[in-house]
This record gives C-alpha cells, structure tokens and sequence, in this order.
C-alpha cells in the first residue's frame, strides 16, 4: 500500500505562488505515487477568525479551484473539508486531556504567532490548541508523511508526543508516528524581496493573476540596488528576479549561463525580468483559465468537496472508533 | 412545550446521598414536568482523568444504576452520553475560537479547581477549556434551565457570554440564554461533619451502602461535642445529625419537636442517630436492592444509555446544523 499524506490549507485567501513552488507543484507530483489527502481546514482558519466566518466559508470555493487549476485531481488526491469531518473534533477533545497548557504555550511555532498576530491577552482558547487539532486530523487519516516548512517541525513533534502518549494508554497501539517532508524549495520571497510571500504584506502574486498584473509585478520585483548600469556586475544573493527564475525556469542551464552573466557584467535587469515574465505569464495563463472555468460553478465545486470528504469520512470514522475502543469509550 | 432542562454528571464515582439530595431526587421530580436531559459526561470526567480512562469507562454504568434506582425513568427523561453526541465535540470547536485564554483563566470555578486538584503546571488543555465544552453541551440541547449548586454560576455567566457572542455572529439567533436553577437544599455535609459529601474525603453515604455500613455511619457522626450528658442542652447547628434529619426525615413536625427537646436538653444522640439511621435504612434499602438488579445486566444499562443517546442526537445535530448554517460553515 502506497504511504499515507496529509496535507491541506486553511482557506483564508486565494493562494498564491509561494503556495504553488512550497505545497501545489509538490502535491500534483504526489498524488501520483502517495494515498495523499488534503484537507480544507476550516475549522483551523476560524481559529483566528471566529469573529469574521464569512472570510473562511468564501474562500472555501477559491482554495478549490486553485488547487484543480495546479493540477490536482479529486479522482488521485482526497479533497475533504475539516469541519464536515466529525471525528477531527472527536480526537481533538480526547487528546486535550493528555497534553498541557505548559506544553501548547511552549510550542515555538505557536509562540511566534501569537507574538506575530499580536493576540497578547485576546489569544481564543481555540488558537492555543490548534497544535492539538492538528494532531488529530494527521492521527486521523493515520498519515505518515506531512509536507511541511521547517517553521512547523515543532507541530510534528507535538504530534508524535501525543500519538505516543495516546498510544500508551491504549492496549495496543492504534496512532502512527509521522514525518515531516520537508520541501526541497526554499521558502518563496516576496515580490517585494520580503523573506515570505504573504498576503499579508500584499507582495503575492495569486494563480489568478492577470497579465498586466503579473507585468507590472515583474517590472517592480526588487533585483540588485546596486546594479545600476547593465555593464556593472549584479549579485544574484537576495535579488528575487533569480529566486524566481530558480524557482520556475523549465531551462536550468539557461538560468546558470544568465547568473555567470549577471555576475560578470553586462545583463541588464530588463532582459533578465523579460525572461521572467516569460516564463511566469506561461506558467500562469492556463492555471488563470481554468480557474475561472471552475469558478463559474461554485455549486460543482463543493460537491466535488463532499464527495471527497465522504471518502475521508471512512478512515476517519474507524481511526476514532480504534481509539475510543482502546481506551473504553462506549462506542455506539 | 414545556421547558428543557439540561443536568448530568461527570462518570468518576458511584453517586452518594450528596446527589441524591443535590439532584437526583429534583430530576426525579422535574421529569414529570420538564423537557429533561440528564447527560452521562464522559468526556469531562477525562478532562482531569485522561490517563486513567478506565476509571470514567468503569464507572458509566454505576452511575447509571444509580439514576434507575433513585427513581429516574428513562421513558421520562433523556439519558444520554457526551462522548456519543459529536455535535457537542464540533460545538466546542466552534466556541473556542470565540473564547479567549484569559476569560477562561479568569473563571472563578475553574480557578478553585485547578487550584483543589493541584495542576500548576499540569493542567491539562481540557480542563482548561471545559467551561466551553460545558457551554456546547448546554446549548446543543437548547436548555432554558440548568439545575446547579451556587459554585456552578460563573458557568452560567460563560455559558450566556458564549451565547450572545456567537448569536451575534448569526444571521438570526440560533442559541437560546439559559437560567440558573439552584438547588433548594443547602448541599448536604459529610457524616464528618465537613462542608462536603465527597469521595475523596471518604465521608460518604452511596446509594449502594450495605445495612451495616448506613448503621456505622450514623454511629459515627458527628454531633454536639459539648453534649455529653443526655440532660444537657445541645446544638443544633452544626449538628449533621439534624442536617440529616431536616434532608431525610418525612415528618418535618417530629424533627421540630426533637429539635426543641434536644436544645432544652433531656434528648440523647443515641436515640436522634436511631431516628435518623431508620430513616436512612428505609430511604436506602430499596435503590440498593434495584440498584443491585440494574447492576446485573451491564449490558441493557449500556443499550439504554444507548436509546436516549439516539434520541438526543436529533437535537443536538440540528443545532449544530443552524450554528454551522448561520456562520457559513458548509453542511454536507
């Protein structure tokens, strides 16, 4: 049997090309090989949005058809929605009683986020434990691997503390132990040179993006400052036209041979943004189509999601019945 | 229609005279009149047993048991299990993220428990947010009034902080305000003579206690240390005897004529303990006997819990369905 993966997004926006090189690309080759589910957390992204639902239930539809558009297929990858998923919350509610409030609070990915929202005393109780919840919904499908960023190593570990505890208290044990699969991209810069692209900070540029868009974001993408005439050398370090070009360029020599010249001298910004755009305006005409195509029918769009979250709604299920069995809790 | 009532206990023990008085004999009272829900909470019991399942697994039919044979009609009352509703898992979930760390921290009741039980640093993520859990069960099942001790109010106060909150995050309220609906009995003291009837004190009476054992408690307990001779004037405050006599006894004329005799002195402990212990032995005797038949067939207990469990799955999962309709959240 093939090996178990978890993956998924919360749905609070659009997704954009950080998403595409960090998650999308990665997924489209996996679920060639790999059981791969990928989840829609919802309930996740309500964890810092219980005020503002109607964020996450429109953005729902648009993480669809962002993902069909990178080329995921419902018909190889399990496409589910958390909160339609009632065993999730059942395993979250069992595993909170096995894991402190020291523990969560001590969690660095959680920490920073804290600081970086900037909850301070109005943290919700629900974004303290999502660690937990996420625990559950990678106990759940019984997945082995997990595509992660390092930042979010410390919620494997957590997970696997929490399979070996539960599995303790169990006659035999039921969870799997995970792995974190670590992207071999590096994290995806800004458009702006920010280290992250996030929209947050507005420098994304989403698989729905126009042509002009996509235009004027290459034409503003941060390069070398110093490169200030086409004959002086550039440096490649920190300029995000050849991040991007790493990142995306089908020709791997072709970038090599514009890096030397670059370097040297006498390649200037424009041709080496022409060469981008290029291949950025390809990568993302089509993705662009048909994501408006699955966009005229929302209606077909979510009921791909059932069906799919109908299939995950059986492993689920029996992953919670294991655990309640093995600790005795009736089982009706 | 007539009012709906949510009450239940946590599985950790068999039940005592303490509940008998506190609770059990008003629901046997209340189920002739009221729309009434008595929830077996399993869940929250793990809140502070988490690593001792067995414990709460063992203990659900011996509660069971005792709310057979304290008078409570399963055809009249909805007996059911916390951990069988999922809608009350996926209610908490939802409430989390509208309920901040500090608010659930600054809850008075939770704050003496954890203090009680000793967590410090050990206090478990489920303890921790179990006034939310408590809030979903509540209004899972719509319950106008909750019966409670005078400690449980903050619970309300939360409870009704969760409703308003998430109604306004509603198109149309869905969750209804519920009351408080305190206990006309003041909570009955241990046959120590201590504030509290409670298993870890050991000064306990259960509804399954043997002839011999009702006749050494009543012997043992505590009385009027300053009434020595049988002419003395004694006290009847804090006399447990007394409290008993006023929770216990059916003729309330007689223990007011005790009362007086034994004030002016002239009435001996040995014959108000007698009184007493007859009363006791014959409010006991018959739960103990149909406890003990409950108690041979574990598994129609189970299949009875099971029934009402179905029958409240309706409730609770269309409340679930209006919250999760209301926020957008997609119902499959």
């Amino acid at each position: 049997m093939s090996t178990t993966i978890l993956t998924g997004d919360r749905p609070t926006g659009p997704l954009h090309l950080g998403h595409y090189v960090g998650s999308l690309r990665q997924r489209v080759a996996l679920q060639q090989t790999h059981n791969q589910f990928v989840l829609i957390a919802d309930l996740q992204g309500l964890t810092d949005n219980g005020s503002n639902p109607q964020k996450i239930r429109d953005n729902i539809p648009e993480v669809l058809a962002d993902y069909l558009a990178a080329g995921i297929d419902p018909n190889l990858t399990t496409l589910c929605l958390q909160s339609a998923l009632p065993a999730l919350a059942e395993l979250t509610m069992l595993y909170m009683n096995i894991v402190t409030v020291a523990r969560v609070e001590r969690n660095p990915t959680v920490k920073n986020e804290i600081a970086q929202k900037g909850f301070a005393r109005s943290l919700p109780v629900g974004f303290m434990a999502y660690p937990i919840s996420q625990a559950a919904d990678i106990t759940a499908f019984k997945a082995e691997c997990v595509p992660v960023g390092d930042d979010q190593l410390p919620m494997i570990e957590q997970t696997n503390e929490i399979v070996h505890k539960m599995n303790s208290l169990l006659p035999a044990p039921v969870l799997r132990h995970c792995k974190a699969m670590l992207s071999d991209t590096s994290r995806l810069p800004g458009i702006d040179g920010s280290a992250k692209m996030s929209k947050s900070l507005g420098n994304t540029l989403h698989l729905s993006a126009s042509e002009e868009t996509i235009h004027r974001a290459v034409s503003a993408m941060y390069t070398d400052p110093n490169h200030l005439k086409v004959n002086d050398p550039g440096q490649i370090e920190g300029n995000v036209v050849f991040t991007y070009l790493d990142a995306f360029h089908p020709d791997k020599d072709k970038v090599a041979a514009m890096k030397a010249h670059y370097q040297a001298g006498g390649l200037g910004d424009r041709v080496c943004k022409n060469e981008l755009e290029t291949c950025l305006q390809e990568l993302i005409a089509p993705m662009r189509e048909r994501r408006a195509m699955y966009m005229q029918d929302k209606g077909e769009l979510m009921a791909m999601l059932k069906r799919g979250t109908e299939r995950a709604q059986g492993v689920t299920q029996e992953t919670l019945r294991e655990v309640k069995v093995g600790l005795g809790v009736p089982v009706f």
